[in-house]
């Protein structure tokens, strides 16, 4: 067994505590990553204090992992030692329903295995995540992180990236659409840059005008502060696609409104109450209301390239493992510009 | 000035009421139609009662019409004294924008005409609808009933016809298909025909057992009691596109759930209050809440000689407009089989 430090919630209402526990040792396909750096999701956060359903305790969260091959299995071919490499949200899935066989594993039919508070492919072990030092994950849910994106700023990728990459992909942004972010946090802020060098015309949808220069800075070609309530109207049915990062409660028909006919919201963040939706402007309008959840393996792979050959990554602030429950605080808070990544090797 | 008797509104509390009132001269390009049959459509009744909003009374409603044609103004080239024809929910569009440019008429920017209860092109005449014995409308929303449809029978196709084919037809409803059609009434039996000549495998979502026999005599394939809450377990993630044509409160997350990864759930019916949706079962499977609106000039006519084609009628139960109130009634408490349409030649 490979011994690991990390840190981890033991139950829903303490903060999290340093904790050492085993890692398997590398199976033929397996891959032994050494973590460098993990970014904190939102939804880490949820999990561990049991948001989302009883976590299963003890919790190393993390799913936006980067870091540098260690060691490899008898039968590895994708990877070799000292390759960069990411780990997101799933480390396993079942390999043979209708989803995984066509490159959605994030819908696989029996449950992807998520990077943590879920099982190991052996249905027993509980998975662990990405705070911590030392991660073995299968060689075919094992990401490589071109070498020009750095590991620190490359960790939020592997979540923030992929969650808005997949929608702003499967939605065809690109040349000649209307593309707009509502909110611009962890993954607002990736949304704008993705959807920029994908060559949509991108707005930032803020229910403030305080980023609106960042907005700008990270290619976003237009800005509309929502504490006007006009803007509504002034912009009735002209987006082709704007994608919600915001988990908030908002009164979703209005935002229905800015989409042109055919148009469709696409949430990729959680509420956690349901929201109170009249169909009119859906019916009206032949509009859409959608969720995406991650992307798959494959595309995450696309997106990491994509980032490589555009020069994309967050904007992220670099802290030590042991102010990851301050870290939490001021996420709930929104008080991050725009992502925390922990260097896993101060751990 | 040409006289016409029809049955209107003249509030939102008192019952219809016989009304003489005058239609236009046939202009250029205006047909003149000796209305023959009308359906009665559940949004007659919103109009009528002003639940959509105060009427500009008085209203004669009526939008689901079939007659023949009385005669033509002299530039008209479509149609001919003798012909047998339709008018649906709008008399006229802006016609200048993208919209009404792409045989989308029913999404017109400016907002189209609509059958009654809106103002005729010159702006300041209200329009009337098809509860009466003639109507006087531009050639290029009136629209061609193949003869081998009796016109009785073709009436409902003008709004029940096409509201259902739109959607399964812009959804690609057709072989290897798995679609739902949420309510059998008035629009859902449309439905259940239509998907079928598409090829769709259909089945039909109700809340009780009652229609069971039916919906197979209309060509469904299946047919799901939700009496039975373990039927959403069951059918789990099975429709590619569910239709849901109820206006009551249901539990959206139930059906969406239903939905296969990438699936549709696309309302045509207007509810009354707003649905409180959860964007969960959304997210997990990348589905999609959306809506559809009637349909354009160009579709209705393509889904009339489709219905001609595969001899597709609705059920319908033939009335004298002096039974209108009484209708009405029977149509809320969803007593009638399939749809009341009215005999215009006993008016």
């Amino acid at each position: 067994m490979i011994k690991a430090k990390g840190m981890a919630a033991f139950n829903a209402k303490e903060p999290l505590k340093p904790w050492s526990f085993v890692r398997r040792e590398a199976k033929d396909y397996d891959v032994i990553i050494d973590i460098k750096f993990c970014g904190i999701c939102h939804s880490d956060i949820h999990t561990v204090r049991s948001e989302w359903g009883e976590a299963n305790y003890p919790v190393v969260p993390g799913h936006e992992i980067a870091g540098v091959v260690r060691a490899v299995g008898p039968k590895v071919t994708k990877y070799e030692v000292g390759d960069h490499v990411g780990v997101g949200c799933f480390v396993d899935s079942c390999r043979e329903c209708a989803h995984c066989k066509a490159d959605l594993e994030q819908y696989c039919d029996v449950g992807m295995n998520a990077t943590y508070n879920s099982m190991e492919k052996d249905g027993v072990t509980p998975t662990q995540g990405g705070y911590s030092d030392v991660i073995v994950v299968d060689e075919n849910y094992v990401l490589r992180i071109p070498k020009n994106l750095p590991l620190d700023k490359a960790a939020p990728l592997l979540c923030a990236g992929i969650t808005l990459y997949s929608p702003l992909n499967h939605w065809n942004a690109g040349p000649g659409k209307k593309v707009g972010i509502l909110g611009m946090g962890g993954l607002g802020h990736m949304g704008v840059k993705i959807a920029a060098a994908l060559g949509a015309e991108v707005t930032v949808i803020s229910h403030s005008d305080k980023k609106r220069e960042d907005a700008m800075k990270f290619g976003a070609h237009n800005f509309i502060s929502t504490k006007n309530p006009e803007v509504f109207e002034q912009n009735a049915s002209k987006f082709d696609l704007i994608i919600n990062t915001v988990s908030a409660e908002i009164n979703m028909n209005d935002y229905f409104n800015l989409l042109k006919t055919d148009g469709s919201l696409v949430v990729v963040g959680l509420p956690e109450k349901p929201l109170s939706i009249h169909p009119f402007p859906l019916v009206m309008k032949r509009r859409s209301y959608a969720g995406s959840l991650i992307g798959s393996i494959k595309e995450t792979q696309e997106m990491l390239d994509f980032c490589s050959k555009h020069n994309i990554t967050p904007e992220i602030e670099v802290i030590r493992p042991s102010q990851v429950n301050e870290a939490y605080e001021r996420v709930i808070k929104s008080d991050v510009r725009y992502r925390f990544v922990m260097d896993m090797s101060k751990i």
